[in-house]
Formats: structure tokens, C-alpha cells, sequence
């Protein structure tokens, strides 16, 4: 008679209307490989001003019920901020976190939107620095690419959105943390911009299956540039199809979504990784949802 | 490539000083007989005054975590009544709720230590009316105890505890519920109670590791008698000892542990509960825990 468990792990993604994501299954999928009872919660998040005074009740709460740790996403990773008890230096570049653990009781933020995005880089571009690089959203997933891009080193980045002061704010941002010079960029630029560039990313919410399209003329894609979407459903959008009939190397956004997963996971758990695994399942995942999409059509 | 994961229970039991209770070990035991990933948490409730507005707040909290259900024990009990959509019969009975699970967002409270105890007493008595029956302790326990002696029907009850007042306010709630006559009385009383009484109930503390001793002269014991502990950390409490020596039917406390964990676990998932193997795992959680005990002397 044994009365041995696997070790278990609580976690959960916080978030406005976060039913949809594809973490929690990653996630859990992984805790099943490493053989551990692993359970990974939905936690949709409604509080409408989104305030550190709700979210720091939420998160005590979870401390108190035996979370192991959180991940988070719009709208508190920012609001998160003031309520840790420490930071690792990449959540502190950023000044946002996406994932957070108790330790010894002090909630600890950290940020793998920025390692996983950087790390599904490497895997297409290798380590060294890029070249002159267009990224295109000043949102919260624009601010994470560019800070990778900035750690990784590159030779012009300019940041690009419909909303001017936003994309300055974000250079602004980029440029003090980094120590280096950044530009900011309104659409009706591209085309200038583009005959320069090395490499593209689309870090707007457009080619997502909710906003279709594209976020620019793909005619001014150049064969000689690299192309990187960070929107993974559907995993090739019209930018990165476009971009490949040009003959562009393309980066999906299934490395990132699966890094930042991995790189939590192993936050969570101390453990290991899967990643081809993980990316595996991923690619399951997504097409599982393609086929009930069209089935319920 | 199959992105199948056997399904999750997410429970836990909010209490003061719960850690060391063994019903966590037991539902996730059961847990993974039924092939479920089932996490249940040991959810340490410190708050002083245990009112209302922070029970509410953290059962509040829990539904938003994706809790399926909660286990509550002293000193929530009571206070937890007044924060549900929804009470069972037998909890509205007792006017105490130790589990509550949710159900489309409703909070519905269930009461198995009643359920879980008159299960512990048929297993060795059988379902027919108990005769003249004394059980000790007026507390919550005490309380459960005795709605359920009184279900099952009872010749005479006889509460009896150290304060007068508190075994006077017991025999009334319990005759109030259940329509029959209770009295109530002090130990002094109890060489003449025992004289006439056909079983002895102990609904108190002592005889717990942390309360040596028994609750009353063991030499008042007749040998024609049942006696029940409601302890079962010993398992043979020296009540029990004492009582087997005299000859008396014995019911140890492990059964009522095992059946209430039991009846939460079949409300929590809706599966039914491998009762034989949970009374065996129990045996070997108190064992394991007794023979920790001896090594750390």
C-alpha cells in the first residue's frame, strides 16, 4: 500500500477573456510529460479598471489557496508591478511581468514574453545582432519584441504605429533601457522604411483570425528580408504567406507562444522543458481549433 | 499526437491549523484511483474574527481561481452559511455546511460529517434505532454527532459536557430539528447515565495525541455497551483500549474520517467513492504519521 502522489502544480493565467488561450493546455500537456499533477486554470479577470487594489486581493487570495504561481496577461501586467515583493532584471526592463511565483511567501515577477520572443528569434536568426529591423505595434506584445530585440543588439530599430505618440513613448522607453538610439514611425512610412530593412515583426493584433488582413501592402516586402508575426492562430497569416511567395525566411509566432509557455513552466516547476514536444502539442492544438471552427460552420 | 489530459478537480479544506489534517492525502489518493489529476490544498485560515466578509472574499476568490468545491472545518463552518445560494437538507438541519461546491456559479453547501458519521455507525451497528445512547462533547463535532444519532433514531440521548449551558443549547437544537426529546447533562451525572446506557459516544478532544487520557473513568464502562470515538489519530484511543478490554463493540474514529472525506469527494466529482480503499489508505496515513512521530523523538 503506497500512499506516494506525483508532486503537484497550481497555476493559472490571469486575464481579460483569456478562455480562448492555448497556454493552459501547453501547460498542462508538459506537467503530464514530467509525470507531475499539474493543473493550469483560466482565470478570467473582469474587474473593469482593471485596479491594483482588486488584483492585489486576487493574487492574496491565490497565495492563500495554494497557488504555486500565475501567469499574467492584459490588462494587469503592468498593475501587477507595484504589488511584487521582487523583479527579475528582465520584468524590471520592461516594467511589465507576465509571470509570477511565491517563494518562501514574496511574490516574484518576471517577464517571458521577452526571453520567449528573443529565444524563437535565435531558433530562425541565429544570436548575433539584426540588422535594420521594423516593428510594427507599440502595445504591450510591441514593448516585449523590442526589448528583445534591443538585448539581442541591432543595428536601427524603429517602431512603427497608427498611434505616433504611442510608438515615440515606446522608443523613448526602448532607447533608455537599452542605451541606444530609436526611432519611431507612423504607417504612411513604410514604404521609405521598408527599402532599408533587414527584417520585419508584426506585434499588432492584425491576422488574427478576429482581424483578418494584413498589417501593411505586402508589396513592399523585400525577398532579401526576414518576416516575423507574433499572432500564431492561424500560424501562417497573410503577412507571413505573402512574405513567403516573395521568398522572405518567415518566423511564426508558435516559437514565441510556445518559449514564453516553456519559459514559465519552468519557472513554475524548476523543471525542464520539453520545447519540440511543446511546440508539438502547440501545433496539435491549433489545428484541433482550425477543425472545430470549420465544423461549427 | 494525441492533446488529450485526464480531467482536472481543483478542492482544497479552509480551516485554522489545518496542515496536518489527513483528508488532503486522502481525496488525491482516491483522486488518482479514479485516473483524475485532482489537486486538493490545505488553506491555512488565520483571520481573527473569521467573519463573514473575508470568508466571502476568499470563497469569492476561490470560484474565480477555478475552484470546484472546498472542504471547511473550524471556525468556518457556521459563518460560511450565511454566504451560500444553496444549503442541502441535512445541512440546513444542522445549521453548518464543510462542503461547498459550485454549481453555474451558484455556491450550494452540503454537511457530510453528519452523513459521514451515521455511515461510520451503521457500518458496525446496522441502520436500526440506537438505544439509550450518552455522547460527550457539545461542540461542532458534538454536534454533528448527535443530528446524526438522532437521524437514525434513539431510544434517549443524553448530551453531555463540562458546560451546562452548552449541552442545554445542543439537546434543544437537537430536539427542535428532530422532534423528540434530548437531555442534557454534566460528567458528574455520567456513573449514573452509564449505569442505564446501552452506548457511549466521545465527541471531545481527549484522547487525541495533543489531549492524552480519556474522557471519563474507564471503570463506568459496562462490558454489554458500544463506545465510539470520534479520535482516530490514535486509532485506538485509550477510550478504545479500555472499552475492548471490558469487552465492549468498539467504532474507532477512522471510519467517519474515511466516510466524510468520502461523501465530499462523490459531491466534489460525482464519481463514487472506493470506500475500502480509502479506510486502507487512511490506516496507512495515520501509520506513516505515527511512525514519524516516534523518529523524531
Amino acid at each position: 500500500m503506497t500512499t506516494q502522489l506525483p508532486p503537484s502544480v497550481l497555476v493559472g493565467l490571469v486575464g481579460r477573456g483569456v478562455g480562448p488561450s492555448l497556454t493552459p493546455p501547453m501547460h498542462e500537456l508538459e506537467g503530464a510529460r514530467h509525470g507531475l499533477r499539474y493543473i493550469y486554470r483560466s482565470i478570467d479577470y473582469t474587474a473593469d479598471g482593471a485596479d491594483a487594489d482588486t488584483l492585489s486581493d486576487l493574487l492574496n487570495n491565490a497565495r492563500v489557496l495554494g497557488f504555486d504561481g500565475l501567469n499574467l496577461t492584459y490588462p494587469v501586467k503592468q498593475t501587477a508591478v507595484a504589488l511584487l515583493d521582487e523583479m527579475t532584471p528582465a520584468a524590471q526592463m520592461i516594467g511589465a511581468v507576465n509571470t509570477v511565483r511565491w517563494q518562501d511567501g514574496r511574490l516574484i515577477g518576471d517577464n517571458t514574453d521577452v526571453s520567449g520572443f528573443r529565444t524563437s528569434v535565435i531558433d530562425t536568426l541565429g544570436d548575433s545582432p539584426l540588422g535594420r529591423t521594423v516593428a510594427m505595434g507599440a502595445g504591450g506584445a510591441g514593448s516585449a519584441v523590442c526589448h528583445a530585440v534591443a538585448m539581442q543588439g541591432v543595428e536601427r530599430l524603429t517602431i512603427v504605429d497608427v498611434d505616433r505618440h504611442r510608438a515615440a513613448a515606446l522608443a523613448e522607453d526602448i532607447a533608455a533601457a537599452h542605451g541606444q538610439h530609436v526611432d519611431a514611425a507612423t504607417p504612411e512610412q513604410l514604404p521609405h522604411l521598408l527599402t532599408a530593412a533587414d527584417g520585419l515583426i508584426n506585434a499588432t493584433p492584425i491576422g488574427m483570425a478576429h482581424h483578418p488582413g494584413t498589417p501593411l501592402e505586402t508589396e513592399l516586402l523585400n525577398p532579401g528580408m526576414w518576416v516575423c508575426d507574433i499572432v500564431y492562430r492561424p500560424v501562417e497569416t497573410a503577412l507571413l504567406s505573402a512574405a513567403k511567395e516573395r521568398g522572405c525566411r518567415t518566423i511564426s509566432g508558435l516559437g514565441m507562444a510556445m518559449h514564453q509557455a516553456a519559459d514559465a513552466f519552468e519557472i513554475f516547476t524548476g523543471k525542464t522543458a520539453d520545447r519540440q514536444a511543446m511546440l508539438a502539442d502547440l501545433r496539435s492544438l491549433v489545428a484541433a481549433e482550425q477543425h472545430a471552427l470549420i465544423a461549427h460552420r
